[in-house]
């Protein structure tokens, strides 16, 4: 950390705060510029309060030095992370395909969505049971009933299953049940549910805030991994923006920044990043190629009558057809595929 | 909801559009434009998935004509709501007076601010014993420990108290022991969280999202209302936007739109709003003024000491100072002060 | 400027870069940490490219420690700012009120609503001449001859006029003619108009972007100051923000930082702040008391008949009952009212 | 355009409006809900002020129907639009490379960058003469000097050129000197300067506001449209985000989006949209199979030396080292490469 001094401070205010930082056991570097004199702090400050010393009357302003996040961070593990889930692996080139409905409907519709996902060639199947919704009068979800339906159609077509927590009441449940737990863009600052995940050992599909900015996102990362549970995979979701045409927007450029800061793996959903089953296809493709470890894709047999976001989902014959090209690509691009 | 078509619908399309909406239940009226038709539907829309319509492939675009609020609609309240805590009143001109330090840091702390407050004329005590903070590494809290302390010096003082909560876990400690239940803005739609409290019949402070829009704060607003408990508060602290200058944007804008959406009454926390203790002063006689219903207002014993949000606060002596002129300038406006 | 080297760099490297920079006519002051070193740059840096030391292959961050606003910074002058506009003050606790139609639409109408704002008390007339429109389908305003309209009617009155200039072509009628020249938010980065504006000596009403931060605002303001005129006075008119029910997001917290970060007088535009006529008074109140220096109000003789903006606008009578308690608070508050 | 009314108007004063409606020249149709009320306009509502009907004290709310762009409109003209720059086809398909300095610096600068584009395979040079810069102290471009020295550059290897204009005084030269104008983003809305680039009929490059929504980018298109020139290629170049790791968010979900609304040809500039030239080639891949009709890349001979935006151009071997892979690429999407 570094303290900007304002000008005209004496020597003896500036004598007297180095004797405060030094209390905290910290060294100091002092430079005298012309118009300003700044003031390193050597040793660990990530526990320091940065007021106290911004607060400081003669302090004009602090900087920081250092990236607060240390397990998510790359400069600490410089190689890619690869987590493997019932023997599919996600990073470090490996390339995954996650697909189902938004919402679980009941056990036909997701067994039916299953069969179609796994013939196409999807790696996971994911389904909502609980939903987070903006309207307490909108479907909230079948709850555990709903989780009970997916695990069924997952076993039944041979595919692991994914699916989003809300609340830490029925984390037994998912640990039990569900291969990838996802936290969902509204709960990525609940604190206490990430603490919890933490503990456990399950990977976790953690979903960017609609305005975080990917420090805040890799902080959240750092909650899980300081725990213990180091199974983190970043989901790009899309942002809020002033756009109203798209339901977010979609940001790509999230995933070499993320690559850059953090080692851990990273896919993206082209459905909400978007919200329209039209723009899926190519946005998917430029995930691909953008560098992302894996997609999530929505598909629903029938977008129209869907209970939520049917407006964003592929059928499953479009999702069939999506499929081989985005293979295709994946491999042109030297991906190995995990589909 | 109003339904735009495409134009080159034929007639046959329609046809088959609106018996379909029939089947929902609803009612039509169609208007044939020279470019465009329209079909407006009649009943009640609120469970009807959007998406089963805006899909259709005759439909260009779908349009809501209702907020999707009812308990916490003025439309349907037009006078406006008080909330008594303890003897206090809140909303419909009564002005309230909340104060006290970020976090509960110790018994002797909390108890000595308490104190100052008091005297200088504060309504309520509020005091941070669960600190939803950005880093893993940062303090988290004293957790129980702390709103037992916060509950003493309430007690000691003779001031109701205000705390937030950051899960259903320690729910039944928080309606024993703290009068006002805040929920923060990184929870503002953590609708499990919020489902809960509901389900209880004690004041909830709910704070606006970093990000949220005014009609998604209403919905969260309303998803305690829905399950029965109308005791809401609503609290402006702050918005997102890309000015860093102060920590965020305070929307003082948003106390007289609320007022005339909402029958709910609102409060305004220039300390977080703003992040710099030196504004706190302006933008709380700025909120008075804009017709805000009371103040949350950050006060330490030492802000350059506290374990967060120092920069931010009021010494007890900063806040006498202030106090008599807030008085001042509410009664100049009409209010009623409570305090 | 402060550099941040990264772990690892060798001394060799290290004397490399501080030959580079005292190459460019500065001094360093090199604090080596545990894990960090930094150099801090002593001399003139303002006319540096920052990525020449940025992109060095040691260099992991750099610093930038001096805002780079000069003359509108409060720090090389320290009291306010007052101009005088044909013996109206504005600035250092002169309030002033600017009202009028968003557009000149005839001479009748201008002349009328130039009556009755000056009976009502205001300071200066506004109107537009030339209007900024997202469609070039929407009524453009009636150019020079909307601006002798405007002139006429504020000989005929007796008030000085403000009125928005869009291009440089029309600059010579324009300092004839107009008593303050505002530049709109659209056009706060049109450098090329700022910097015309800069070599005239007429006062300027300077707006904020809808996407501008203080220190870009600031910034623009340089632009024209750096070139000789000081007459700049700020206009916060909102900001765009993911809010829709309003027409933008009046800023009232850039009143009391612009204070801070500057000498220039700031006055606030309610209407265009919010979109809203029914919102004008509070918030009107509301600038007052976070301390702006003046008010730009719309009215207009017939806000459903306006060519543009009528939504905001408050009628000559609206207008006449809001006055005297803007003249009363600001009293209270100390101002000196020049209306 | 549809008017929603207030529950509880009147028989009469829907009469009235109705009435008022009809004088404007439109035909109505009256929907009859249960709680609402709707009017349906029939006609050409184009040149109404909506606030002459929504301030109508029965009118709660208009609804927009209709996108307000037309000639940018695929509605109305549904084949791409495929623009010709010296035998160089943009659009349709046909995939170009646009590439240059950020600023020309001297003859010898831009005649050594010109070269190495051309052998490395750019369709188009680029460079900058007037350039728009926050802060009046740094460099702002050579002027007319640079362009000639552009011109010469541009003559001396065989390469059309394109550089961006910011006022109208030096228009004839751009018009005789350039062979693609470029507007940048915070001239987007210098609707003075889009006007006057209606009247010619050069190929202009809009480039997207740094806040600006797809709608305001095509209104601005419609701007030059309107006047006669519908030679016009947008250019998503990044938006202003929460994000500060980057300079900008590259929104590449805007070329699907703008293929949808527009028959526009639309780039991509991945050098500002990131700010990071280690993020550029990612980008310009992702940005070939996002549907981009081309790219805009940022080449300089010595980026750490570079008078602006040093920190996002590649060197001329990164440059070389990129276009190969990019070809092979949007070859494999079908695109025909005009490079």
């Amino acid at each position: 950390m570094i303290l900007v001094l304002k000008p005209g401070s004496t020597e003896e205010q500036r004598r007297e705060l180095i004797k405060e930082i030094e209390n905290l056991g910290l060294k100091v570097h002092v430079s005298v510029g012309e118009e300003t004199t700044i003031i390193g702090l050597i040793g660990d400050v990530s526990r320091i309060n940065p007021y106290a010393l911004s607060s400081h009357e003669i302090v004009a302003n602090t900087l920081r030095v250092r990236e607060p996040f240390k397990k998510a961070n790359r400069m600490f593990k410089p190689e890619d992370t690869v987590i493997d889930v019932c023997g599919k692996k996600i990073g470090a080139g490996h390339f995954v395909l996650i697909s189902g409905p938004c919402s679980v409907e009941s056990e036909e519709q997701i067994i039916n969505i299953a069969r179609a996902l796994k013939e196409a060639g999807a790696t996971f199947l994911r389904g909502g049971a609980y939903k987070p919704r903006t309207s307490p009068y909108s479907f909230q979800g079948l709850g555990l009933e709903g989780l009970e339906m997916l695990k069924t159609a997952g076993k039944e077509v041979g595919l692991p299953i994914v699916s989003e927590i809300m609340s830490t009441d029925v984390l037994d449940r998912f640990i039990e049940d569900v291969d990838i737990i996802q936290v969902g863009a509204r709960n990525m600052q609940n604190f206490v549910l990430l603490r919890e995940l933490g503990r456990t050992k399950k990977p976790i599909l953690l979903k960017r805030g609609l305005s975080a900015t990917l420090e805040e996102w890799l902080m959240s990362a750092e909650y899980i991994m300081s725990e213990g549970n180091e199974n983190v995979i970043l989901c790009e979701r899309g942002i809020r923006t002033f756009e109203t045409y798209t339901r977010n927007t979609l940001d790509l450029s999230a995933v070499p920044a993320i690559k850059k800061l953090s080692h851990l793996p990273i896919i993206v959903d082209p459905s909400h990043g978007t919200g329209k089953s039209w723009m899926v296809a190519s946005m998917s493709k430029a995930a691909v190629v953008a560098g992302a470890d894996g997609l999530i894709v929505e598909v629903h047999n029938n977008p129209r009558g869907a209970l939520s976001d049917g407006e964003q989902s592929l059928t499953p014959d479009n999702y069939a057809a999506l499929v081989p090209g985005l293979r295709e690509l994946a491999e042109f691009e030297g991906r190995r595929t995990e589909f």
